[in-house]
């Protein structure tokens, strides 16, 4: 089901800059009973991407109505939505006029993995290029995921993990990542590449509150190597921790829970 | 006029992977009485670029296709060309199954400018980011050439010029560069960032040919600031000398119609 600046079943004109150029912004979030997970501050993120690119974002009510009519028919799954500069005339100059083109997806729920004894993930090739205009938004340019994701097709391997140029560690291809190290979580900061998603946002700001050490800093392999627990967390798989990486294992770390806990009781306000 | 895998009017599913992800490449090509220019060598690196990303590139004779029916109603003109890997559910693994879509425009002639007295370009500010495994791929991931490209809106500049993150010459935000520096033709080397174009590589053929040296190189801010021509190429604007670069000046350098000649004989073969 996919509804296309609110109209159901509507589709995209070949010249949206969002497909000639990629130039838009998306989001991807949960769908529980009805509602529409951490939606307030999936808005606000979504909102500070199109203000980064100068694309206008719809307001917030525009979203929510397009959202009630998919939960009118789905109430649990994932929804992504995308917004995009508008269709314009050949060129890149950003048009003076331009209508962004809301897209507002429902897909059903992903595949179900259990958490109980952690995932699999594994290191790929790719290596992220460093574009600090471009850091931390989620806009629509990701053939380096694509490319990363393309790596491996072992259905037990549920991540892989991603270097930058600089061979810092920024998180997966899909997730952000968060170390348990030395008593204190680290995420790696986002200021040249990566995606700023808003559950790792969320469990920063939790800790901080919780008056948990917690750091947004460079992340080296060694300090991934040497962690006490690495978790991987997006929007639609919450908050998972790896078991195995290539030659590491971890054990199961009950601070896990504790982040759980966070997620949804935000999720649950 | 746009033909959607042939039809015209066709739309684009929101859940083509091309909107989504950027996931796809283009060409954009010039009409001149009713041909297309340059076609074999423009269909032979639309065919390398899917290669590159692993996308099914249509048969030579289903773009022939669609040109013809364009070119029915339109003689001259500009027609862009964008394949993406097609419709698939949400995710960046690259689907077992996808058929290729295949979008044909057709737009009117840029706005001609005189070629007799040069033309004025700037320096960017932005930074193009170094990615091995996308330089040269003209794909649909081009926000930094968006983001670059709104850094001036005085008409009568013509182009930016563009560096890399460690401060090598790279090209236009739409064009590649050669210049005429010590007897010789430098282009940047595209190994890191920037969009391999036919025009040069029509013009380093040929020079290879005609003997008059040429290279491919790493080029420094230095080394235009010292060259005797610096012109800038695509396949929509030909071949244009730089008469004003910031602080700079040239004066139309022979050189020019020589390549001229060399792409005016290509396109009429």
């Amino acid at each position: 089901m996919n509804l296309v600046n609110g109209i159901e079943g509507g589709r995209i004109d070949p010249a949206d800059r969002g497909l000639a150029y990629g130039d838009g912004v998306f989001r991807t979030l949960r769908l529980r009973n009805g509602k529409a997970l951490l939606w307030p501050r999936q808005y606000a993120k979504l909102a500070a991407d199109c203000f980064a690119l100068d694309i206008t974002c719809p307001g917030i009510a525009a979203l929510e109505y397009d959202i009630e009519k998919i939960t009118a028919v789905h109430t649990d799954g994932v929804v992504r939505i995308t917004l995009t500069r508008g269709v314009a005339p050949r060129g890149y100059a950003i048009p003076g006029v331009a209508n962004t083109t809301r897209i507002v997806g429902w897909s059903g729920e992903p595949p179900v993995r259990s958490d109980a004894h952690g995932i699999r993930a594994r290191w790929c090739n790719l290596r992220l290029s460093r574009q600090p205009a471009l850091a931390g938004i989620k806009h629509l340019n990701r053939l380096e995921n694509v490319i990363a994701r393309s790596e491996w097709n072992d259905s037990a391997i549920a991540e892989g993990l991603l270097l930058d140029s600089e061979g810092l560690v920024i998180g997966g291809t899909m997730s952000n990542l968060i170390l348990m190290r030395a008593g204190e979580l680290v995420t790696p900061a986002l200021d040249a590449c990566g995606v700023a998603g808003i559950t790792r946002e969320l469990i920063v700001e939790r800790a901080r509150c919780e008056n948990m050490p917690v750091r947004i800093a460079p992340v080296a392999t060694g300090d991934v190597r040497s962690a006490d627990a690495v978790f991987l967390l997006n929007s639609v798989i919450g908050i998972r921790q790896i078991a195995t990486l290539d030659d590491l294992n971890w054990k199961m770390h009950p601070v896990a829970d504790q982040l759980r806990g966070w997620i949804n009781y935000a999720e649950n306000l």
